[in-house]
């Protein structure tokens, strides 16, 4: 059968399921990817599995998210992860060396093969030919333990690329074009593939801006071609041995199609607060602004840089504008100051930042309240930047210079210069950037773990019988932010599950630590909500955390996906109601009785389950596949790997 | 008579006052030098005097202290700057400029002239042959509006440098070693010249670290001749009219001398935690190192950074080191990209941070728990890292640099290299730095206000008879940490008296606020106090918030003196006990009958104050100034400032 990259690719590394979109498939899993905002959970995962070195062919650690180091905990995270990735077997990379996506595909990236990683953006390294998808951090963990990756098969998109691009339009506006057509929703449970004449006229770059922003279609991946740009490109790393062929079969067929025309292309700009909020840049011109902001892994090619430079050069910004530049990675910098470009840039009035994500995920940068910022970031979701009321426009570089020297919105077609063009370099530095971790089993090496880090807790599996009081009875909806908060006040303590859990539900009910805490040794607690519990981020604290606390079974109407995997990572039964009306029959602080559970949630029967101190009773149901049962079974994904290993 | 620098500075700027060591003296201002930590509240304080257009010769605002921008507030403080500096009249200096006293002394400073600024290193231009003071804001906000700087005449130390300095040792070691001699209350009223025979191996930078530094040493100013040197710096700098030759007259005496021949030093250090902890480099050599950081006002120079990246050059720093490069201004980090240094110092492995204090003054850049941090700022007081028990110590670059390579404290003396030559550039990029405000008056301009930033609210003059409550009764040495803490909880509300006054004692007495808040209406209320009333940080804060808050009168043993002023200039009445056991007498609640009070105090006279409702009678003294009073009965200076200008 003739078959596209994706299933290609998908095949290579199929270990269990059948590849029709939706059915539940297991991927072999050659790379990973961890970032520091993560990667300090996925190493305690690991020293808690009890692994020695990771399986992988290659598995990297960057320090790319918490650079500012307002106090210890970042520092001592930094030395904590170099540890970690020292003792299993991981390369690092230091902070201030840059971004991990573009890092990763300068140093690490092979055509034909599959990355998982602990960040929504891995899928950007789909330019490379590889199978690049983002995870919770537990997912990877067991990647790196050796155990495949399951997913739902998805559809595969086919977009066809013809023409080349006009003068002052660029790749960013290729992917905008994509978001102005499918809006934020369009690739959920779907690989986009990118093939067609088009191709040919994108750089390997390009394609990483393309293959980036597919999480904001939220696509499960993005893959392009290994053709003889990812050839060069490899060339230019001095990696070309790395480079294989793979491109899909002639006639090979898309579960849906869609073509650019990238000649017809022009300028475009994310209006706030939605990637997917498309339009003309010409539509919004002349609007004031306070940011321009060039970087990030949406927009981290050498031309990128460039070409801002270009456009600056010789000029002065706009007064009261603040023009800052987030290079991509060190190296990146250093070829960028040697020929010329950094300077431009600076001369014009930029105010240049260390490598890294920044003001991307909102560490800095943040913009004045109720002021436009123009970025070339990849999201612009409300508060994302740091400032609760921004209003941030994502769009290319060449429309972010611009504007930057105008102070306000402006099609970069109206600057009345010549479309400047980017020479790369041959030959990209590459030295002194990964540190390799030691060539054999370093199980002696010990973890640095400052004040802020411990370990994580040993959970117990579930008894067959028992009683639970319910906790807290919540309403439809329920957020992961509402089971844990994000943001600079809890995060810092992302690598401390005792203090985290301090914070859990503490906008839902305040007293919830307090009460969890006491019922935690008799037997602990179970909650009850209605709809779609556990939307939004994919935070595994939000698991963990009460999980630490007692929490034993979560009982609702239905569960929003990723966290759902959460609870049954982490060894809680996440249980349905057979007649959701029982929902309204319950009350907070009644006490459940729970028998046989073991050979119940094996033979997949439904839970009979006693109000205590009543004559109701209750129906219960599950969906797991069998994976998940033992892995509840095992008292979470960490003790069953453990028990599997040994 | 023969005068030195410092005293033919004094004297041609003496507006009232006597040059009679420990006599009050006003000094004429024709320079003020703010940073955005500071300035927020002078631009407020000048809003509320209702001043138009500053009177100095020039008055620059600088933003380089939070530049990190991780919520709105920054950014908006940025705007308000910047309004206010057209406004009235300032030349403003955009975030990702640079550090405010280089840059300063590279567009402004004059040989010569006076400067004030509000921030503690303004003593740094005294290398221009300037008397250049720090201050708190309000007494900067003062000189803008063109009334004198007053302070007692200080003492001069003369400090006669001879010989050259050895390969491998730089200006740093000269202040160091002046802290090793002096420690850092050695230069506590007084004024420290340096001269001799010495001087012209210093280039002007050189003598901007060492004036700089002068602050540790606790001294009012530091002071240099204005040379060849300074007429080639103003060169450098395109600026060469501005220079005057002004030097000691031959057999001009000194308070006290010391003298320093410059080709007996080595490579020094301060250890933790304090500047005057110093030792030579080599008997601490090999102590592991978490970080090497380069940069600050206490380094500022182009060499600083071009000899870090001669010493690094084609190396690689030691692995899980954190080389933190912060470049001084954008323009001198435009020179050093163009001249290769920063490639230099990229390809080592360098984090390279936007140009500005950051981790100087703790706004990032936090070493790890415990490790240790080589730093060429100025300070290395605990906790200042923004880490609590941080361990950091204070070196020359050429220390730095060489640690950074080895991983541990090393003497760069023993390095395998020739000690490299650095060229500076004939003549340094100006262009594009400062913006001039509009050259005529513009009271119409806007100050553009965030939600953040609010007004500074009127105060009334005290009444002649009252009866206060004593809110609190406080034991000795109160901090102004006490009386309202700083760091990233508080600070950000410092343009937000309304706000910032909630913090007012609460590490003294959580209810202080409410309790005042309650009072405020109904006459305000008195504190009590035991000995060194308001010692520690200048932050005017202290007296502005708890006045606003109702804040009378305070009645203590002593005062510390800065605190004191602040008391002063917000219209609070400072006394003291005439019998300090009255202090045990007074308890916390009892409320006391104030009577005639203005006529006694303009007439120096004891205020006798009944305790209501006992017939306990205490006396109370003050000891302030006919300026003093004039202020007080204002109802504070920025009253005082109006009534006068009106």
């Amino acid at each position: 059968m003739k078959q596209n990259v994706a299933q290609k690719l998908i095949q290579q590394h199929l270990i269990s399921g059948e590849m029709k979109p939706g059915n539940e498939i297991g991927l072999k899993i050659d790379q990973t990817l961890t970032q520091d905002a993560t990667g300090t959970m996925v190493m305690l995962e690991l020293e808690a599995m009890g692994i020695d070195r990771v399986k992988t062919e290659a598995s990297a650690q960057y320090v790319d998210h918490n650079l500012i180091q307002e106090d210890f905990r970042n520092a001592d995270d930094h030395l904590f992860l170099r540890s970690a990735a020292r003792k299993f077997g991981i390369y690092y990379s230091r902070p201030g060396n840059g971004v991990s996506h573009p890092v990763h595909m300068q140093q690490l990236a092979k055509p034909g093969k599959t990355l998982l990683g602990s960040d929504s953006h891995t899928c950007a390294n789909g330019c490379m030919g590889m199978l690049a998808i983002g995870a919770g951090g537990i997912d990877v963990a067991m990647a790196m333990a050796g155990e495949p990756y399951h997913i739902k098969m998805p559809k595969v998109m086919g977009v066809k690329l013809t023409g080349s691009l006009p003068d002052w339009v660029s790749a960013k506006d290729v992917i905008l074009e994509m978001l102005r057509r499918h809006d934020v929703k369009g690739g959920v449970n779907k690989i986009i593939e990118y093939y067609g004449p088009g191709l040919k006229n994108l750089s390997a770059m390009d394609r990483h801006v393309i293959a980036n922003m597919g999480a904001e279609l939220g696509a499960t991946a993005t893959v392009f071609p290994s053709d003889k740009e990812i050839k060069h490109f490899l060339k230019q790393q001095g990696r070309e041995d790395d480079w294989i062929e793979l491109t899909a079969d002639r006639g090979a067929q898309y579960d849906e199609e869609e073509h650019i025309d990238l000649s017809t292309l022009e300028p475009l700009i994310a209006k706030p607060s939605s990637p997917g909020n498309v339009i003309p840049v010409k539509e919004i011109e002349g609007e004031t602004i306070y940011q321009s902001y060039i970087g990030s892994s949406a927009n981290p090619g050498y031309r990128d840089f460039a070409i801002a430079g270009e456009i600056v050069k010789g000029k002065e910004i706009a007064a009261g504008i603040s023009f800052d530049i987030n290079p991509t990675s060190r190296q990146l910098l250093e070829q960028l100051v040697d020929n010329g470009h950094i300077a431009n840039l600076l001369s014009a009035g930029a105010r240049m930042h260390q490598a890294g994500c920044n003001g991307c995920i909102g560490m800095g940068q943040a913009p004045a309240t109720g002021r436009n910022s123009l970025r070339t970031t990849p999201r612009n979701f409300p508060g994302r930047s740091g400032t609760k009321e921004d209003s941030v426009f994502l769009c290319s570089p060449e429309t972010a210079a611009a504007s930057a020297l105008t102070g306000e919105i402006t099609d970069p077609r109206t600057l009345e210069m010549k479309y400047p063009k980017i020479q790369e370099p041959k030959k990209f530095k590459t030295e002194g950037m990964l540190e390799a971790p030691p060539s054999e089993q370093a199980s002696d090496i010990e973890l640095e773990k400052g004040p802020n880090i411990t370990t994580i807790p040993d959970f117990e599996q579930i008894e067959d019988n028992f009683d639970l009081p319910i906790l807290l009875k919540m309403s439809d909806n329920i957020s992961t932010d509402e089971i844990l908060a994000g943001g600079s006040r809890v995060l810092p303590f992302r690598s401390n599950i005792q203090k985290i859990s301090t914070f859990a539900f503490e906008i839902i009910d305040e007293n919830y630590y307090e009460k969890a805490m006491k019922k935690r040794d008799s037997g602990g607690h179970m909650l009850l909500a209605s709809s779609n519990y556990g939307q939004g981020s994919s935070r595994e604290h939000a698991a963990l955390a009460p999980r630490y606390l007692g929490l034993k079974v979560v009982l609702v109407k239905d569960f929003a996906r990723i966290h759902l995997q959460n609870l049954i990572n982490f060894g809680i039964l996440p249980l349905t109601f057979v007649d959701d009306s029982d929902f309204d029959h319950l009350s907070q602080d009644d006490i459940l009785e729970f028998r046989n559970v073991h050979q119940s949630i094996r033979d997949g029967r439904t839970l009979e389950i006693q109000v205590k101190g009543s004559n109701r009773k209750i129906e219960a149901q599950h969906d797991l596949t069998q994976r998940h049962i033992d892995i509840i079974l095992a008292g979470g994904i960490i003790n069953w790997i453990k028990q599997k290993q040994s």
